[in-house]
C-alpha cells in the first residue's frame, strides 16, 4: 500500500491526557482517533493488526472445536430478565426502548441470548459437547473510560461458550481453551500471567484471567515471590494471622470511652496507645438494600469482591448515614456490639486478637474491651480480607506476595449451571432423567490485546509490532535528491508479490520519513538510496534490534522471508 | 467438520409466517434463527456463507483501492447534528443519553463519522483521492422488520467512502467501484440489475442500485423491453402526454356542481360522464410542516420520492383534515382553484388537457371547467409523475416500460458536496484556494446479499449454494447397516485437506440425512456404501444438477476438484 493513500498522519508530539505507552503511540502514529469518550475509529494500519490478531484467535477458537456465529447487538430485555441480570447490572448496561415501545439492551456479553439458543437446541445428552463463539461489538457504558483501548465503551469481543452434560465434561474440555488462550497470546508475541479470578458477575465456579504486567494496568494481582501461586487481588489469599487457641478469661468488661475530637485512625492509635491490628475495623453495606456490618481486624482491608461472592449479593454500596442513624448507629463510630439485630460478616481475623477497640455506635464513643464472643455473637468466620503486600503464600508457606498491576487480556470462565438453571436449559441423559446443561464462556477483547502487545513491545521511537500481527512486513522509502523514483517503484512492485509493503511515496524529507518508519514500527525498514543501488543493494534495518544490513538486490526476497522467519519464531514461544 | 458438532438443527416443516424462499429455507436449515423482530442469530453454517461472501467484498473494496477501517456503532449526537440528519430521520435512528446524559444514536450508516475523520485528515489537494471502508453492525429501527433477512433491524454492511478534490475525479472514479460491485455480486452467483435511483436520505447528485429480480421484493424498478433502461420507479420517468400547444379559447366558465353521495373516483367519473385523464387529482402534503398541494391528471399517481426530491424537504406526509379546514378546505374536496396563497406543485401532466373536473374545496361540490392558468396560476411544471406499467420509455421511444420487483442489494452514491458542506470539510487547491471536498459513498448489505443468492438459487428441496460461498464444499454421509464408520471417518480426514467437509456422523436414517443433504444445499454429496465399497468406488451427486456418478477412490480429489472447479467458473459471470 501507498502511504499517501493509506489515510495515515503522524504526529510529532505526544497527544495530551494519554498515559499509557500504547494510548500515546497509538494516537500519534495515527492508528486510531477517539470519537467521544472510550469510543474511537480504528484506522486502516492499526484494523490490519486487528485482522491478524482475529486471524489467530479464530484458528485457535476452530481448533479447540468452536463454531463461529454471530448475535444481535441489540437484546430483547425479556432475555436478560430471566437471568435477572437486566435489574442487577448497573448503568453500564445500556437500556431503551425502540419505537414501539419494546425494552431493549446492548449486549455487553452474551450468556443470554447463547443460552437462549441451546435451549432450543440442545434435547438429549448427544447433542453436547460444542462450542460456539463469535468475535462481534460489545457495548459497556463505562462511568470512567480510560487507558486508551484499555476501558472502553465499545470493543470487539471474542466471546465463546460451551456446553456440557455435567461439571466432569467440563472440567476435561475447560485446559483446552485455556491452552488456546495461551497459544493465542503467544502467537501474538505476549506472555500473559493466567490467575485465579474472581467471578465477578458472570458468576460460576472457578475463572482464570490472562494478566499481562504492565505498570499502568488497572488490575492488580497477587503473585509469589517463591511459588508459582498467581491469583486477582480480589480472590487471592496469604497467610492470615492464626486464631487464638483460647481467650484469656481476665479481660476487663467492656468500657465506654469518651474520644472526643479524634478523626483519624492514627489519633485514636495515640489516644488508646495501641497498634492498628487491636482496632476492630466495622465497616456498614447495604447489599442488595439489606444493612450488613462487616467486621475485621485493623490492620486488613475488606475485599468488597469477597463480601459480595459471600453474601451472593447483586449490588453492595456502603450504607449512607441516614440508613445508619434510622438504626441508631453513628457513622464513623460503628460496632457490632449492641447491635444483635443487624446481619454480621466477621473476617477469621477478628478470631486472632484477645479484645479490641472499637466504636460504640454513639458519636465520640469507643469502648475499650470488646470481647469477640462475649459482647457480641460472632457468626462462622469467613475470608473477606483483601491480601496485603508481604503477606506470606497460603500455597507454599515459604513465599512473600507481591502487588503487581496488569491488563487483563482475556477471562476464562467455569460457568457452571449458573445460567441454565436461571433459564431452564435441560437435556434427557442416557437413563432418560432431565438434567440441567452445564456451561464454560471465555472473553478476550480484539483491541486490549493490540493495546498489550504494544505496552510490551516499544520503545522511545515507536511502536515495535511483532511481525506475525505487524500492519505490513516492510517499509519501503527512497532517498536521495537524484534518486529516480520508478527504480523504488519497481521495488514496490516486486516486494508486493511475497510480502505486505507499505510504501512511503510521500514528499518529505528522509528525516521525516525515518522518524515515522520508527514510529509505525514495521518489523523491516528498507531503504533504496543512489549509493547503494550503484552497486545493487539496498539497505534493510530490524526495527526490533536496529541492525542494518546491506543486502544485494538478487538476494532480496529469500533474505528478508529468512529475516522475517526469525523474527517470527523469536515471538512465537510454541515453536 | 462434523454434523454432530456445529450446531445444526433442521425442521421437515416450512416455518409460519415466512413468506420468502430465503427466509424460509434458511430458517429450515437452521442456518438462523429469530432472536426478536428483524433480529437474527447467524449460526455456523450461515456465518460461513457471510465470512466468504464478506472475504470477496473486501478482494474487490481493496482492488478498487479502499483501506478497512471500522468505526463505532455509537455515535456521539453532535456529528448527526451537525449534519441536521439527527433532527430529520425519523424513528428508525435509534436516539439514547448515556449514564451521563450525553446523546447518542446507534449509527445505521456513517457519513457523518467518516466525514469528521476526513476533516481531521485533510488539509491539502495532495491528502486526495482515497477512499475508506468497513464491514460493521449497523441498526435501524424499522417499523415493519419482513422478508427475513431482506428488512431487518441489525445487518453487516459494508459502507465505503470516497473522497475527491472535485466532481471531475468522483466521476472518474465512480466507475471503479460500480465495477467492483457488479463483480462481487457475480462472484456471489448473482446477476443483479443496476438502476438510476433516487438518493433518499443521503442526498447527492446521482446514485444506482443493484437490483436482484424476485417476485417477493418489496422494491420496485421500471424495465424497458426494447432499450436497457433501467430505473427505480422512485426515480424513473416514462414518455408523458404532450401538452397542449393551445387552450382552446371556448371553455365555459367555472362551474360548481352539486355531487353529492359521490364516494368514489368511479362513481364521479360516471356522474361526469368523461375519463380519468379528465380529472385534476390534488392531494394535499405537509412538507416540513408546510402545506404544500401537488396536482396531476387523474390516470397518473403522484410519486411522493420525487416531490419530495423537488421540494428538497426532510419530511413529507399527507395533511390531515384539520390542517385542511382551517385552511377552509374539505377533505376530499381539495382543488387549486381560489386556493393562490397555498404552495402549488404542478405534474407536467396538467398541461395536456383543456380542462378538468376537479373537487371545489366544499363538501359534496366539484367544479367542472377547470382551467389551468385561467381558473389557477400554474408555477412552472414539473415531474411528479410515477411511472406506469405500459408507459412508453423516454430512453429508446420505441419500448414500453414494465414493472419488477426486485430486492436492492447494494447503492452507490455521488454524494458531491452534501456531507463536506453541512460539516465544512475543506482543502487547499494547487493554487492555495480553499475547495469543499467532494464525496461518494457505496452500501452493500451482507445478510441481505446471502438472502439474495437463496432468491436466486433453490429448488423445492432446498438451497443450492454457489460453490464459492457453500458453506462447504462437500455433504458426506455413509449409508448401510454393516458399513463400518471408520471407513467414512478415514475418508473424512483424508478430504480435509483438500476440501472443506460437513460430515453427517448422526445416527439418522440415510433417507433423513439425503433431505438434509438437499436442504442445507451444499455443492456435492459423498455417499460411502459397501455396495460400492467392495469396488473401491463412492457415490457423488451435483446438487445443482442432481447428476449423480460414480467415482474411483483413487482418483476423487482430483473428480471432485474437477467439479467445483466447473461449478464456480459457470457461477463467476467474468471469467
Amino acid at each position: 500500500m501507498k502511504y499517501s493513500r493509506s489515510f495515515i498522519k503522524t504526529y510529532k508530539d505526544d497527544p495530551k491526557h494519554a498515559e499509557l505507552p500504547s494510548h500515546k503511540l497509538l494516537l500519534r502514529g495515527g492508528f486510531i482517533s477517539q470519537h467521544a469518550a472510550g469510543l474511537f475509529c480504528f484506522h486502516p494500519l492499526a484494523f490490519v493488526v486487528m485482522e491478524k490478531i482475529m486471524r489467530i484467535v479464530r484458528e485457535e477458537m476452530n481448533a479447540a472445536g468452536g463454531r463461529e456465529l454471530l448475535m444481535p447487538v441489540l437484546n430483547h430485555s425479556d432475555l436478560w430478565k430471566e437471568t435477572g441480570r437486566y435489574d442487577s447490572i448497573g448503568g453500564e448496561l445500556i437500556r431503551f426502548k425502540d419505537r414501539k415501545g419494546t425494552e431493549f439492551v446492548l449486549a455487553m456479553t452474551h450468556e443470554e441470548v447463547v443460552t437462549d439458543l441451546a435451549r432450543h437446541f440442545i434435547s438429549s445428552y448427544k447433542d453436547m459437547p460444542f462450542t460456539l463463539y463469535q468475535i462481534q461489538t460489545k457495548v459497556r457504558d463505562e462511568l470512567r473510560p480510560r487507558g486508551g483501548l484499555v476501558r472502553v465503551r465499545e470493543f470487539l469481543m471474542k466471546d465463546a461458550y460451551s456446553f456440557h452434560t455435567d461439571e466432569e465434561d467440563l472440567e476435561a474440555y475447560y485446559p483446552r481453551i485455556y491452552d488456546r488462550y495461551e497459544r493465542i497470546f503467544r502467537r501474538c508475541g505476549l506472555k500473559p500471567i493466567s490467575i485465579e479470578a474472581d467471578s465477578g458477575i458472570m458468576g460460576g465456579s472457578g475463572s482464570h484471567e490472562f494478566m499481562l504486567p504492565c505498570a499502568h494496568g488497572e488490575d492488580m494481582m497477587i503473585l509469589c515471590d517463591s511459588c508459582d501461586y498467581r491469583a486477582n487481588l480480589d480472590k487471592g489469599t496469604g497467610i492470615k494471622p492464626v486464631p487464638l487457641e483460647k481467650r484469656p478469661e481476665d479481660i476487663p468488661p467492656l468500657e465506654k470511652v469518651h474520644t472526643p475530637a479524634i478523626k483519624t485512625i492514627q489519633e485514636l492509635t495515640e489516644f488508646f496507645s495501641v497498634n492498628h491490628e487491636q482496632f476492630l475495623k466495622s465497616v456498614a453495606y447495604l447489599a442488595d438494600g439489606e444493612l450488613v456490618i462487616a467486621i475485621i481486624r485493623g490492620d486488613f482491608e475488606i475485599s468488597e469482591a469477597k463480601l459480595t461472592n459471600h453474601l451472593k449479593c447483586f449490588s453492595l454500596e456502603l450504607a449512607d448515614e441516614m440508613t445508619l442513624s434510622e438504626k441508631g448507629i453513628a457513622a464513623g463510630f460503628i460496632s457490632p456490639a449492641g447491635l444483635e439485630s443487624i446481619r454480621l460478616v466477621a473476617d477469621e481475623t477478628v478470631l486472632s486478637i484477645p479484645s479490641f477497640i472499637a466504636g460504640a455506635n454513639e458519636h465520640d464513643y469507643h469502648y475499650r474491651n470488646v470481647v469477640p464472643g462475649r459482647d457480641f455473637h460472632i457468626p462462622p468466620v469467613v475470608d473477606i480480607a483483601q491480601v496485603r503486600e508481604n503477606d506470606s503464600c497460603a500455597n507454599c508457606e515459604k513465599g512473600t506476595l507481591r502487588l503487581q498491576r496488569g491488563i487483563e487480556l482475556g477471562h476464562t470462565f467455569k460457568l457452571g449451571t449458573k445460567y441454565t438453571e436461571a433459564m431452564n436449559v435441560t437435556y434427557l441423559n442416557d437413563k432418560g432423567q432431565s438434567k440441567l446443561v452445564v456451561m464454560g464462556c471465555y472473553g478476550l477483547g480484539i483491541e486490549r490485546l493490540m493495546a498489550g502487545v504494544i505496552e510490551s513491545n516499544h520503545d522511545e521511537a515507536g511502536i515495535i509490532w511483532p511481525a506475525a500481527i505487524a500492519p505490513a512486513d516492510i517499509y519501503l522509502l527512497g532517498v536521495g535528491r537524484n534518486l529516480e523514483q520508478a527504480r523504488v517503484e519497481e521495488l514496490y512492485r516486486r516486494l508486493q508479490s511475497e510480502f505486505t509493503v507499505l510504501y512511503d511515496d510521500r514528499d518529505e524529507t528522509p528525516g521525516t520519513k525515518f522518524k515515522d518508519a520508527d514510529l509505525l514500527g514495521l518489523p523491516l525498514r528498507l531503504v533504496v538510496s543512489e549509493k547503494h543501488l550503484a552497486s545493487d543493494n539496498v539497505e534493510l534495518k530490524i526495527r526490533k534490534t536496529g541492525e542494518i544490513k546491506i543486502i544485494p538486490l538478487s538476494s532480496l526476497e529469500k533474505e528478508i522471508a529468512a529475516i522475517l522467519h526469525r523474527l517470527k519464531e523469536e515471538e512465537d514461544y510454541f515453536i
